[in-house]
């Protein structure tokens, strides 16, 4: 259904428009009215022509019977008019010298097959008319960079600010503007995708990334259709230290199940879009709260050059809830220097102990200049990288505002409990000297988005000083679709430069009795027998030459059961392991993300806990190592229960090179397998491996 | 520093007095003209009295120089002056007739030792002159089903709601009146306890739960100092059906620090007090906003007769985030049975396929009676317990609203995102028809506050119905303080009816050897040595006569290193045993809490992952079976990995068993641990047991 990726120019034709025809411009429509108002007040009216064949003046003004009509044509033809009405408007518009087309109307894709059949007609006549197409079934797009509102999302204010927003839900992106205009949050642009006929949120996202005046992007999706266009534009985004902001439904089932259908898109495995957008730094967030609030902030601040955040407030209730949720979240507080405690001591006497958070009491409600002193103090303490004030009283916020101003580091103040700059009390605190800091409504949203711009900061100062992936190798020399025994998976592996326990492909019992001093395992080694186990053909721990020579007997014999009989290549020979841990180390193809990576610890952790750690390929060695510490068995990695601390370097070593393998094979891959990887200290070996390739 | 539990009598006296001295009365402090302005509102300026000596008129009424001066004397004498004065005030209102006195000023236990002193006199003039005492340093309580507002809270509205509320912290209950004043929240009472020299939040939770008007209590307690106290109070709420919603503040080291310094209180383990609050069925919440807005679901529902919630919006975005953040939170949202649907197909025909969460679409901006009935359909959904509509638009409020009141579950109407009713959006909503209405300002707290009272909900109707915990057993014939060996420990636990793995304490080589058939363990017995296997004085899975006799000798030659050389009671002989699980459980006595059962399983889940439940003792069987569920192990419980499932009944037996020989053994038992407990299906054995006393 969507085409292919939206080019940079053809969104500056569609975003950047110089005019725009309001297709269907009437009084009887909110959609017209709202869209219409808000252009007067983005000062973009004389660039707004309002076409209506029956009415002369709508929305006060005076209105042309066609596209044709207006004198130089337009840029853009936002079109409301019944769906019905939808092709002809664009072929008049198309005509009039417009490149795009922004249309509202619904009765598309969403509504059925029969609606995709009018959808795909409607993209054709935009491609044959060479028209970028946003929409259909969405409410528009706002630039406030260069006024100009093609859109009804009613709470939109022109201020430009440097958060953009990209919502595929265009009612969210109405209560988002609304939100946005009640907590003194500005966006740069506000753009509705709604169906993505043609333009995606990701086409968008990519786009705006690269606007001077955007520093931070929030990104409501239920689907990600151009997985490409989006890895593309978030490492962007990171190169230009601009934070991506996501709410991405479909973490659940039920909603999964449901953005399928509201959308036809492809939603995916939720564990695998999870894993790509931590390990490309995107912050993923759970509401639309939390969504804008993290933007503005990190739209604000930038990347912190310190992950911790000193905390000051009047309330010592609202520095325990601080502590208690900061902790949950993963924030850091970082204990103050001694010199820090000094310096806070000659201001705040009575302070027996300064502590993070900072309990300043009632005094400063007594003495106004205290709060802005100590965060003046707290802004240079050298493991601090931000600085929140909560529940400043407003005869206190002239002197935090000028401390933040002054400081070195950013700042902002949250109230107490949620409280809106557009409310009663949120009045007095703009009037107060609140316009122009960064405000975040309460203690429980300056937790929710510190904790997220936090981790994000220091994500970024790790990744960008990252070494990038290792390339993949070059392609070994196997024929894709032709499956491969143990033995042929055991040989890529080593030529992949991953260490493989020893082994013995015997062709005879006295070669297999011959092969190890100690107890081995024994397992028939057939490219066409996967599941060894099951038909007998695995026989584990055995000890002594005449056990061995029985062994090999049975396992042999295992095939015979089957019809066609195999052809077997031999008995595979292998000391016993034991002692250490056993890890599984997975490569699956996703469809929409290509190949990702797996890793967990065998036995109860994979089984009972599901505690494996995603990671999408290449990865850097930096990704793995924090892939196993995030891991919850990461102890055991760590030496304990009498098992020796894993060599890390060393595993990170194998791991890249089992991924390397995978990504060598290219789309041919359905799966790889070392399961398990035996680690012992530094001693590191693949006990099995298993390689399934696509079907065709 | 606090005194015995405050009376019943105590707390009438002090919360629902006739007449009100407000000692300290002056135009110039922002306390006392909050104070005055909120008795006017609330129609109490009647019952009010302005002590100042030195001004004949505060704010604008005639005062008196003392609270002797009072015609007909005073109940209450409300002290807002400063600390050096407030002993001389209390005498004298105590002279003139108070029963009460409700003390604001600061300086006493909160500034350290010597505050702590003043504090204790305090409280000893009180009890001299009969008074009860609430603070000092807190904010002081409003009673709005009596009209009467001695406190300092500015957003107190008068009408009296369900919701009562506690805080240890007047700053916090100050920033949640203003937000229940936005949010149309309204209360019965409101009382700030502050240092809790006398009255402490306990004390008015069990009162308030007794309160008619009150159907919920919402508390903010840094630190619970009267658990007796609190736990009848809980036990009450839940035989009247009344939620009690908690932010306990503490659980962070950082916390739960800063509350010991700024309390002066014992904080407790939070581990412990988080698992008496699941026990007992309190609604624990992380932030402000919740602990009000569960609250206020709470009063205004009651339990519901049902878990489930259905779920309609307007936006199928917003579907999505309640349907993704509800999995989280475990809220369900139940299938729609088939009847269900086919009703919905009726009403919405564009609707495929009819599902919970249900997008109604923007056809409800259309059809204005579209959302109420949907709402009333959803209502008679037998596995429906409520029903959420989100995202209203306000024309269609007054049929939603009517569908509510007719429906026989409760419901409540939320906004997409955060929305005071005070705001000017939320006032449009209001004139729609909101009044009355319970109302969420947002999809996130909708999401909070409905999967909490569900949680609550269902545990009320098994709690209810739970039969009581068994009695203690008699105290069994041992001298408390004299150590147990763990042969003294197997007879005591087999004694209290908990299986233990059957043992011969031999006292010769040959009586070892001869014990049992298959591989045995063997351990040295002494009340004097408890950590057997660091001196080499156990031996596992010997087999074979020469090898137990050889084993039996070391065992036995292990105490010869200590000095003095231990009694020795013999040397425990016991069969080895294999497969199935292994469990821990024992019982640890809390300073607070008295005796608190853990249960875990062994290895990994306990060492590794900290995976245990607590719960305090007594407790009902129904309390351990899930305590057992709630393991992240529980799978392996239920049968994984070959082991077979283990008989949870008969399991659940034995840890009773287990639970009920340390009640038996009163305060005197420090430790009673059970580890490991060998669970085979229906064979539960102790396989090993240990118990210490608490040092006098």
């Amino acid at each position: 259904m969507t085409t292919a990726a939206a080019s940079r120019r053809d969104l500056d034709a569609l975003l950047r428009p110089k005019s725009v025809a309001f297709v269907g411009a009437s009084d009887k429509s909110t959609f017209s009215t709202i869209a219409y108002d808000l252009q007067r007040r983005f000062g973009a009216a004389d660039r707004t022509f309002l076409i209506n064949p029956n009415k002369p003046v709508v929305h006060g003004q005076a209105t042309y019977p066609s596209v044709a009509d207006v004198p130089g044509g337009v840029d853009c033809a936002f079109v409301m008019v019944p769906q019905r009405a939808v092709l002809e408007s664009i072929e008049q518009a198309a005509a009039a010298g417009a490149r795009a087309a922004v249309v509202l109307s619904a009765g598309y894709a969403e509504t059925g097959p029969e609606g995709a059949k009018r959808q795909a007609e409607l993209v054709a006549v935009c491609e044959r008319n060479d028209l970028v197409l946003l929409g259909p079934n969405h409410l528009g797009f706002a630039n406030m960079v260069d006024g100009l509102a093609v859109c009804s999302l009613p709470g939109l204010t022109p201020r430009p600010g440097p958060l953009a927003v990209v919502s595929q839900s265009g009612a969210l992106a109405g209560t988002m503007s609304l939100f946005a205009a009640d907590h003194g949050i500005e966006f740069s642009f506000v753009v509705t995708t709604g169906n993505e006929a043609m333009v995606t949120a990701e086409d968008v996202l990519a786009y705006l990334v690269e606007d001077e005046t955007t520093r931070a992007v929030a990104v409501f999706a239920e689907a990600i259709r151009r997985p490409d266009v989006f890895l593309g534009a978030v490492r962007r985004a990171r190169a230009l230290g601009k934070a991506v902001v996501m709410l991405k439904a479909g973490s659940s089932e039920l909603s999964a199940r449901t953005a399928v259908a509201h959308t036809g898109a492809l939603v995916g495995d939720d564990a695998v879009v999870d894993a790509v957008l931590r390990q490309e730094g995107v912050i993923r967030v759970g509401h639309l709260e939390e969504l804008l609030l993290t933007g503005h902030l990190a739209a604000r601040t930038g990347p912190w050059t310190a992950p911790g955040v000193a905390v000051v407030s009047i309330s010592g209730g609202a520095c325990d809830i601080v502590a208690d949720q900061g902790e949950k979240l993963g924030l850091p507080l970082p204990s103050l220097a001694p010199e820090t405690e000094a310096r806070l001591g000659t201001v705040v006497s009575e302070l027996g102990h300064a502590q993070n958070p900072l309990d300043v009491t009632g005094a400063a409600l007594m003495d106004h200049a205290l709060m802005g002193r100590v965060v003046s103090i707290l802004a240079e303490d050298p493991q601090v990288g931000m600085v929140l004030a909560v529940g400043v009283p407003d005869p206190s916020l002239p002197r935090v505002r000028a401390a933040l101003d002054a400081a070195s580091v950013p700042g902002a103040v949250a109230a107490t409990i949620e409280q809106a700059l557009t409310g009663p009390r949120g009045r007095a605190t703009l009037d107060a000297g609140m316009s122009g800091l960064t405000y975040l409504p309460s203690t429980r949203d300056a937790v929710h988005a510190t904790a997220a711009v936090s981790r994000w900061s220091a994500w970024y100062a790790t990744a960008r000083a990252d070494a990038p992936a290792p390339a993949a190798p070059p392609r070994p020399a196997v024929r894709p679709g032709v499956p491969l025994s143990e033995h042929g998976v055991r040989t890529l592996l080593a030529v992949a430069g991953v260490p493989v326990v020893p082994g013995v492909l015997a062709t005879s019992a006295d070669q297999a009795a011959d092969a190890f001093d100690g107890p081995v395992a024994l397992k028939i080694v057939s490219p066409d027998v996967q599941h060894k186990t099951d038909i007998g053909g695995v026989r584990l721990g055995v000890a002594g030459p005449d056990a061995i020579r029985a062994a090999y007997a049975q396992v042999l014999a295992s095939v015979d059961v089957l019809d066609p009989r195999p052809a077997v290549e031999g008995v595979l020979v292998t000391p016993m392991r034991s002692g250490g841990l056993e890890l599984l180390v997975g490569v699956v193809r996703d469809d929409q993300w290509g190949p990702i990576l797996a890793i967990g610890l065998g036995g109860v952790f994979v089984e009972v806990l599901r505690d494996t750690a995603l990671l999408r390929l290449p990865a850097t060695a930096r990704e793995i190592a924090e892939a196993l510490a995030s891991l919850r068995a990461a102890p055991l990695l760590r030496g304990a229960r009498g098992v020796p601390p894993a060599d890390l370097d060393r595993l990170v070593e194998v791991i890249l090179a089992i991924g390397g393998l995978a990504l060598s094979l290219g789309d041919d891959l359905a799966e790889l397998e070392v399961n398990p990887l035996h680690v012992h200290g530094s001693t590191i070996e693949a006990l099995d491996g298993l390689l399934t390739w696509r079907g065709r």
